[in-house]
């Protein structure tokens, strides 16, 4: 960590912030400049978060030198991290599509859609159970029965299947039912629920905040590491900026920004970022070229009438015309779908 | 809802929209101007969640004319909430002051703070009893034990407390000893969390997410009320922006803006907006002047040996002489505090 | 335009609108609902931009139905805009690149440059000659010696250049030396500028403000337009953000966005978007995947010697080896590059 | 400045780096840690822009310890900077008031309004004459009659006259007819007109970009300084953000944070930053208790039938009464209005 001390700091603040940095049990480096006294804490710095170093008088400002995240980077794993779920191999050269319903509305209709978008090449099942819905007069998932539904489709399939997790509360029922417990955007930075998934052997799919910045969303799957689970995915799905043209925007640079600091696999969803249905296309094709590993597909067999998200959905038979768009992309960048 | 039409939708897509405007219990009003056709669908708005509407063919656009949420609205409630919490009145013309420090370290250290602050005019105390870090590696919070010593230094104080509640599985100790329930910023959108509150009578302090527009942040309230629980205050903490000069904006438009749309009383946390415990002195006066019902702010006896957030937690001796500066703005705007 | 009246709005202001719609040329359309009065007024919404409707008394809120722009839309104009810079058509199948150094520093390093990137497979050379810096002690560019290198360089290669325009004052230059006329992110709200470059023939390359919508860039679009030149590009190079892991967010949705509301070529600038010379690969095969009609990338001979933008800026081995990637990509879209 | 060094940077990459600091006239502080070699470059950081730091092999990051600006720096000039226009003193204890229309219409309603604000307590009259207009098809401004009623309007009441300046042509007209340039949040940075601005000897109204950050701003205020022109005001208007509630979100913690920076004056424009004249007011006040040296208010004596931002303007009256408010406001933070 690289302390700069204000210009007129005096020698006693700065023999201050020195015993600091030695109790905290780093070791020192001091530099006396004309105009500025910088100080280097070297060492752990882990260990500085002991020490409030911008409360300390005479402190214009700290910098940090190391990543504050270690099981989910890139130097502490230098190869990518690929895992299976099911029969499924996350991270490696084959772009792995999660694609299903905003949310699970009835067997019948899971299983179909499950069936189209598995001919289609999806590889996973998505279906919300529990929904995180920013009015509570809007319709909240069939709960449990839903997640009963995804087991049925998974068997009727063979497609691993993907569903939210809200509350810890309910998350023996995912252990019981799912493949791949999301985290959604908005419990990015629930830690709780963070820690709880980290304690399952089951696969962990992060989404970013609308507002989270790349460091804080590796510090969430930090969490998760944290408690021993190391298969975690990491999906991107739009940020909040000042743009109101699409829902969010897609943020397609955190992928190879991603791939530079972290070994976990990462996806995209189209489907949230832009919010309509016609976006879902390009959007997923930047996604491949750019170097996602996977992607998750809003597919909803009659959107209009859909309980949520009906405006993003595809049809199955549109989702069919985008895989084998996607295809020839994925082959231009060496990789499969 | 107000629904445009494409340039080049058809006699059909129009009667189809019209008939899912009246499917879903509302009346029509249709009119069609050379560029495009509007149609107008008039009744309760809520009833329209259940049409994509803009799923439908030949749809460009819909607005909806009413706002989302009801029991928190001004037109629901002409008159500003005015509650109890232990001896203090939330709402009326006192501006009430909640202070204490980040995290609860001990009971003597607390005591102490909680005896300070009361003689400097705050009329609550706050003390994190489970902490939200970014890291996993972080101080995490004392947890119940924390919970007691709130409860201890409130016998003698006095003061009612405020903490904030991260999972719901903990919702059984904060009805034991807390005042006021805080639902933290990360936490704006976790929306079991909101109903399971929602259910209790204890007085509830919900933040602002670094990036939560006013209107998500008041359909998070109605989520509370919804389920009986209308002691809701809410409490603006600075947004997330590009500017990266202080830690969050603070958003002091948000005060009028919600005069205007909610009955409910509205805070300024000037600790965790600027994130420097210089910035707190001209946050807070300029919160009073623009009609902040209250305010959050972190006093530690000892910042520089804080577990958290040292570098914006003022020492008590600075409180006290702020304390007297705002009282002299609160008088200039025909307030007490 | 769609009139929304407060709930409690008289007859008296709901007459008074009406009457300020009539007056302005429009015709009326009234729908009162039990709970809101909806004016729609109709006919050419340009019109109404004479009435301060949100300042009419007991106006709660309006909406434009209409875009504000008509030149550059895609309503107005069906077919993409096509056109020819030198012997290179800007518009087509064909993916064109501009590349070149941020700026031009001497005859023999552009001239050089010029025919590695042409070499390479660019179509077109930029160059700075006026630099927008952010401090008044950067170097500031060569000015009227650079536009001529730029000249000196078209003439070797057949390459059209591409240069920056900061000042109406200096028109005459440009026109007298380069193709294209950009116009920077920092100006795209610089009106005088636009009308003045409005009234040339040269085609102007309009990039996107770091915090413009997509509505303003089109409505500057709209400025030059206006003035009877329609040869523009526009060119999106990453807007700002909360996130600093890149220098910009490069907004790739923008994209099919542009794509259905105008007419016109949309480029994307990937240096200036990541700041990295790294990102520029990947950026750049995302843009072309989702649609681009073109690229602008800096290529420099000697990045760390550079005189700006050392950062972003590509070798030109590694430039060559980026255009034989982005070949596969565009071929996977069905476009040449 | 400090360079962090990749982890794996090599002895010859370090040497590299320690050569171009000493090239560039800096000292050279070097310590190897056992994760990263960090570089600290002692001396005159204006002399390393000369070096594309982040474009030499081996550098993760660099961090810039001194401030870019110096001329408008409280570093460089301690005392607040206080200077005169006409017979206004700018940036001592009272806060001066610029009130007038968005733009001037004709002669008789400019000094009708003048003698009203001036009445109320306004010390400065603003009027448009060169109006920046989203859209080419609105009014864009009388030009120079308009600065020939902004004389006479003068002449009839004393008060300093303010006014915008789009064009670096237009500069001898503004030299002969205003008292205060204005250079409009779209200007910001644009750095041409700056300098020309910076080459007279009026008094210059720098308004904040609408995503400029501070550090940028001050930049801006540098070119101006950079040219001899000392007399600067710094003008927060509200920045772009997600919250569309508010035209934009006023940055009020914008104000201490640039008295910390700068000996400049700081004036706040509560009219643009809300958008509406109902939020004038509130703003006002917490413009003025945060310590602002000035305000800048629209004020229109018939508001529906303003020529722009009719909205967000006040009717003098409605001003009057606001004045009296602010007295209040100022004399609890120790100032006069």
């Amino acid at each position: 960590m690289i302390i700069v001390m204000k210009k007129d700091a005096s020698e006693e603040q700065i023999n201050h912030v020195a015993e600091k940095i030695k109790d905290a049990g780093l070791s020192l480096h001091l530099s006396k400049g004309k105009e500025r006294t910088i100080i280097g804490a070297i060492g752990d710095e882990a260990l500085m978060t002991k020490v409030q170093v911008n409360a300390l008088p005479g402190v214009e400002s700290s910098m940090p030198i190391l990543k504050p995240y270690k099981l989910v980077s890139r130097e502490f794993q230098e190869e990518n991290s690929v895992f299976d779920v099911g029969n499924v191999t996350v991270g490696g050269d084959k772009i792995q599509v999660i694609a299903g319903p905003c949310s699970v509305e009835n067997e019948k209709m899971l299983v179909e859609t499950a069936k189209l978008v598995k001919a289609a090449g999806a590889t996973m099942l998505r279906g919300g159970a529990f929904k995180p819905r920013t009015s509570p007069y809007d319709f909240q998932g069939l709960g449990e029965e839903a997640l009963k539904y995804l087991a049925t489709a998974r068997e009727e399939t063979g497609l691993p299947v993907v569903s939210e997790l809200m509350d810890p509360r309910d998350i023996d029922l995912f252990i019981k039912y799912v493949d791949v417990i999301q985290i959604g955007a908005r419990n990015m930075q629930n830690f709780r629920l963070l820690k709880e998934v980290g304690k399952t052997d089951k696969a962990i799919l992060l989404k970013r905040g609308i507002s989270g910045t790349i460091k804080e969303w590796l510090m969430s799957a930090e969490y998760i590491a944290s408690q021993g689970n190391r298969k975690i995915i990491l999906c991107e799905r739009g940020i909040r900026t000042y743009e109101t043209a699409t829902r969010n925007t897609l943020d397609v640079s955190a992928v190879p920004v991603l791939k530079e600091l972290t070994h976990l696999p990462v996806f995209i969803d189209p489907s949230h970022a832009g919010g309509r249905w016609d976006l879902v296309e390009p959007l997923a094709k930047s996604a491949v070229a750019i170097g996602a590993d996977g992607l998750m597909i809003e597919v909803h067999i009659d959107p209009e009438n859909a309980l949520c998200d009906g405006a993003q959905s595809l049809k199955p038979t549109k989702f069919e015309g985008i895989m084998e768009e996607l295809g020839r992309v994925a082959q231009a960048v060496d990789r499969t779908i």
